[in-house]
């Protein structure tokens, strides 16, 4: 449906720099060679050979050489590969590469061997093919990114995510050129890090899922071998219940400690006038600072509401004594003893934007999420910080890509010095914990997180909305092959709640229907625990449900030029949307899909309704129109935690043939 | 389709021994406790919460208690465990359990933790539900097994198979009752896991993919919480090309070895003579011994043809001064030097069928796997070994779950001693790597070994085939909770063929086809090496496909009793195939998808002409039936290495109705 029938080098994302099209092709067959320099990093090595493995198991062909052969060797094979040196894991690193496809051969070169890896998930992106063979078209590529930042966090504490999700993501981020994983390892919900000298973090406060620290070493090569930095965020000094439920002795308020089962932001807090605060403190960024080679080390500092300082009359006193005025300052007490912590193992400090106050040194670097995007990155540049921008980048809020693909880094207006601008490194998606479990992850992460990825590879300045969902899509299935789940896991939940029935009702549906937005799927709605279902209809729907898109794309056309051919297929939509309900009804009932009856019912009344208003009936009235009136509201309320995109296009088709007969609209 | 009507207390898998229905059931609410002994095992905790997770996801219910409270504050509990003591991972262990359901309570009750983790097991199968509830039928279970050895092999060294995959089909074989995880760890591509002092081992024979002692440790104690032993094999003196890639000195022939590429019995082999492979073997044991507590060790023993022995002067002095005379008798020479090194890491010796020389000490454990599984077997155990059963049980041949079902381990007409059946410890099914990725292998695993493991843990009599393929799909998708992938991953083989076009042809074919059985697949046809594509569409197939049971059994039915509605649901089923192919050629054709063609048409072009058959049209003469002849023929090809297991009911339907016309049957 998107986009496929477009030459390949049409679909790539993120879209590259410069892209010049020649004439010709080079014709792939089974007798391909892959050429690196005979003594390639690993980096080269490990993504060359997966290169290979994705092409053979793209096109089915039976190669010859199923590993990488030396340069020296073979100077004319299909594809060749130079560079200079290997890259370095730091800001600012070059990641620039070039390719060169002549229907005779393929030629990647970069600076490093960052640039190398990026060519080569670029060359799969441009594998095309007629009936009867595999090609590349014949182009030139330059590229090279607009920032140096280009993250995706993962909350591995509300839920935790074992080692392999990390790593099939980390495969992902690759092929959306990200460089950046930030891992956020601790929060009320769990501390998910083996601390050698302190067994009883995870003992008490991990319910016996965390990584060890070979894992972690593990993670971090496996990142590295694909270009990718790795941050560790040990939130404090609040988010902290896991900390504290391990050590009491340093929270704000004694008393006795248990993991948080809830969503929310909570009071347990660090007491930053303990002084063992610092001594846990300092060894856990002793052992990490050993496991994650990064410049950076994320402190998290968000969301401290100091209800347990406010309490605290010990603490209250020692704000006094220390000339401290409110609790920011304190907070930022407690973060300049953070930052000699890490600065004793040659770290520099990351966290959240709220750790910007007035006495912040300025190497601290920013980590924006608050208020609008472009005003609070702005301010934060303009004092002298190094930032990094999240907000408009929370995939957890189960937004549209396009609403995260839409946000300037550097919003046009803001009248920047290139000093200022330079300070902007990048961006990073957030993957907030809460609703998401190791088997829903991927499809909350992808495809939207690809359209980021553009957003800070290729900063394009022209958007084409519709141009981004088709590629968008195209290469979002390709994340398959790399056992990204966002997709085939959605069939494994409509198994569970038709209990192995017939599927396709249910298939319809999660393809319309989306996860309620912002926070409403939780505070205000059904509250959802740690163990909570997470198998649900809402879990198997996504942002972006591609029928809606679809539909919403076939009534704007359809109300442009009114064409006999769109009309046919909206009510081919109709007709299926009002059987798909039959369907439905004749499974085997069980309650969680009796639960589903109301919103399916909504669906197709009206979709009935509709089609007879289509058809010209000649009883359409004001008594009809009334009732449409409610199917519609009915229709567009929230059921089983999803929402029907559809209200906008729905109300407009339906004022559009209402007015065709000259009755009022509905609202 | 498959026994989904029927009360969950029937579909059990494997069946309990003996099993009480009780008037009554025990209704779950989402207030429901699990209570366990206050100081619970590891394996309790663990097996205890993850019921609770799995129960909540399969019913929705938003649980109050989210984890197990303990027994003596909570007596009262829905569902209370009693439990004597932790079990040992040894051979003979006490695995039987006690299940009582009232109305008011569910009581688990058994000697060891590891019948505790089974009734759990057994519980999760007895959830019933209507359409308003979800519930247990009051039942009295016990429940033992009939074989202390219930295992399944992985081959890692054909292909690698990361940490995930070794652990969810753990995950799996608690579902199955299983207990014994044999771990193929070397052969000739690839030696599998890091030995400390040998670093070469990994780094010249594994191509980078290999298990580090940690994540060795990891998964032994996994599999410990899950009632699983572990036992390594390193397969010696033949299958050991990646050894002698490491080390060529050991080899038999001194040459340069690389790791083999290809399916097959090759010739590099150990030289017994050489002092230096017993100082490697010792290294490796001395390190394994270490992290497998199970008292067994499986060192291979299997294939060597002696082709190095032979050529090599040296080793033919060598058998003539020790008195050899046959390679059999230098390899015994070698296995019980071997013997030796593992009794001193207080281990004892396991080996393929092989090993059963005349001078091998009857200590070895025999694991029997050629000729007839009942003669072998008896042989062996009648010699006074202890012995384990795998032929029957070779799930890489892809034959249907019901021949490994079948597969007897005590031999009726035997006439064993009681002191000889009890050497019959078990059966394993064997999961060869050949032809399977870590993307494939669960499909491979999964479902037939369900069966098995009813062969294993039940060992019924008398056997009811369509009763055991009910059950066997109604668990089957509930592993896909455990994360297997063996039906969602068939869908994303099809989106890689389609190109993510609509996949409904393919998977219809997907459904009737199955790949080649034996070892067809691979020798004499197409040849795969460890690095050609397995996303084939023989790759989406599996062994005992769906759509054809349901078909054989149609025309069973029908040709039994020539019931319309059989006729009728019969001739639906060839219309759709007729159909299919239609829709398969409206797709965007690409390489792979044109290679499917033929197939699809054969199957078409029989369909049409068995439904103009069906029709009693006027037509029906010699030369329609030659043309049918030739057509049924074609469909009965092989293509893309798959087969269409229908030979039999399509020729006895097609004659059916010839002789209803008075034509002579096709052959």
């Amino acid at each position: 449906m998107h986009g496929q029938n477009q030459p390949a080098y049409q679909n790539l994302m993120p879209k590259p720099k410069n892209l010049t099209i020649h004439e010709g092709r080079f014709v792939l067959d089974a007798g391909f060679q892959v050429a690196i320099p005979d003594k390639s990093s690993r980096r080269v090595q490990i993504t060359a050979t997966k290169f290979i493995r994705r092409l053979t198991n793209r096109t089915g062909l039976f190669v010859k050489y199923g590993f990488p052969v030396g340069l020296k060797s073979s100077s004319k094979a299909a594809i060749v590969v130079h560079y200079n040196r290997s890259g370095d894991l730091k800001l600012y690193e070059d990641e620039s590469y070039q390719i060169d496809i002549t229907s005779k051969q393929i030629v990647i070169s970069a600076k490093t061997d960052l640039g190398v890896i990026y060519a080569f998930e670029t060359l799969l992106q441009l594998l095309d093919n007629d009936k009867d063979s595999y090609f590349f078209q014949n182009v030139s590529i330059t590229d090279k990114p607009a920032f140096t930042w280009r993250g995706l966090m993962i909350d591995a504490s509300r839920h935790f995510e074992p080692v392999g999700v990390i790593k099939r993501n980390l495969d992902a981020m690759l092929v959306a050129k990200m460089n950046t994983f930030h891992w956020h390892l601790s929060d009320d919900q769990g501390f998910r890090v083996e601390i050698k000298k302190y067994p009883q973090l995870i003992q008490k406060a991990s319910d016996g899922q965390y990584y060890t620290q070979a894992q972690i070493k593990d993670i971090v090569q496996y990142a590295a071998d694909r270009g990718i930095r790795v941050i560790p965020e040990i939130d404090v000094p609040g988010h902290a219940t896991a900390l504290v439920t391990a050590f009491p002795e340093i929270a704000s308020q004694k008393q006795h400690y248990r993991l948080e089962r809830n969503a929310g932001i909570f009071d347990p807090t660090l007491d930053p006038t303990n002084p063992k605060t610092y001594e846990v403190l300092d060894q856990i960024f002793k052992e990490l600072s050993k496991l994650f080679p990064f410049e950076y080390v994320h402190i998290g500092g968000d969301e401290n509401r100091g209800r347990q300082w406010d309490a605290n009359s010990d603490i209250q006193d020692f704000m006094k004594k220390h000339n401290l005025k409110s609790n920011h300052e304190l907070q930022t007490y407690f973060n300049v003893k953070l930052q000699k912590i890490l600065h004793k193992y040659h770290k520099k400090l990351m966290g959240w934007e709220e750790i910007r106050t007035k006495q912040m040194p300025k190497t601290a670097l920013i980590h924006v999420w608050r208020g609008k995007a472009g005003e609070s990155l702005v301010k934060t540049v303009k004092k002298g910080y190094k930032a990094v921008l999240s907000n408009g980048f929370y995939i957890d809020l189960m937004l549209p890509a396009v609403s995260h693909y839409k946000t300037q880094l550097i919003p046009n207006q803001a009248n920047l010095t290139p000093e200022e601008k330079a300070r902007i490194l990048g961006g990073e998606a957030t993957m907030w914990g809460e609703l998401v479990t190791p088997f829903t992850i991927d499809s909350r992460i992808w495809p939207r997180t690809l359209a980021i990825g553009e957003r800070l590879w290729t900063n394009p300045e022209k958007i084409d909305i519709d141009n981004m969902y088709d590629r968008l899509f195209t290469q979002s299935y390709h994340l398959e092959e790399l056992e990204i789940a966002h997709i085939k896991n959605r069939d494994v939940i409509l198994r569970n709640i038709t209990q192995n029935q017939d599927i396709t009702p249910l298939r319809l549906l999660s393809r319309l229907y989306e996860p309620l937005k912002g926070y409403t799927r939780n505070k205000g709605g059904t509250e959802y625990q740690t163990y909570s279902p997470f198998m649900l209809f809402a879990d198997a729907c996504s942002a972006d449900a591609p029928d809606a898109l679809y539909f919403n794309r076939l009534v704007k056309s359809y109300l442009q030029s009114h064409a006999v051919k769109d009309k046919r297929a909206i009510i081919t939509c109709l007709k299926r949307w009002k059987d798909n309900h039959h369907k439905l009804m004749s499974l085997r009932p069980n309650p969680k899909l009796v639960a589903l009856y109301p919103m399916s019912a909504s669906l197709a009344d009206l979709s009935q309704s509709m089609i007879r208003l289509s058809n010209n009936l000649a009883d359409i009235d004001t008594t009809f129109v009334k009732k449409l009136n409610a199917q519609y509201q009915k229709a567009l309320l929230t059921y089983n935690d999803v929402e029907l995109p559809l209200a906008n296009s729905l109300k407009a088709l339906i004022n559009d043939w209402l007015a065709a007969k000259g009755l009022k609209s509905i609202k």
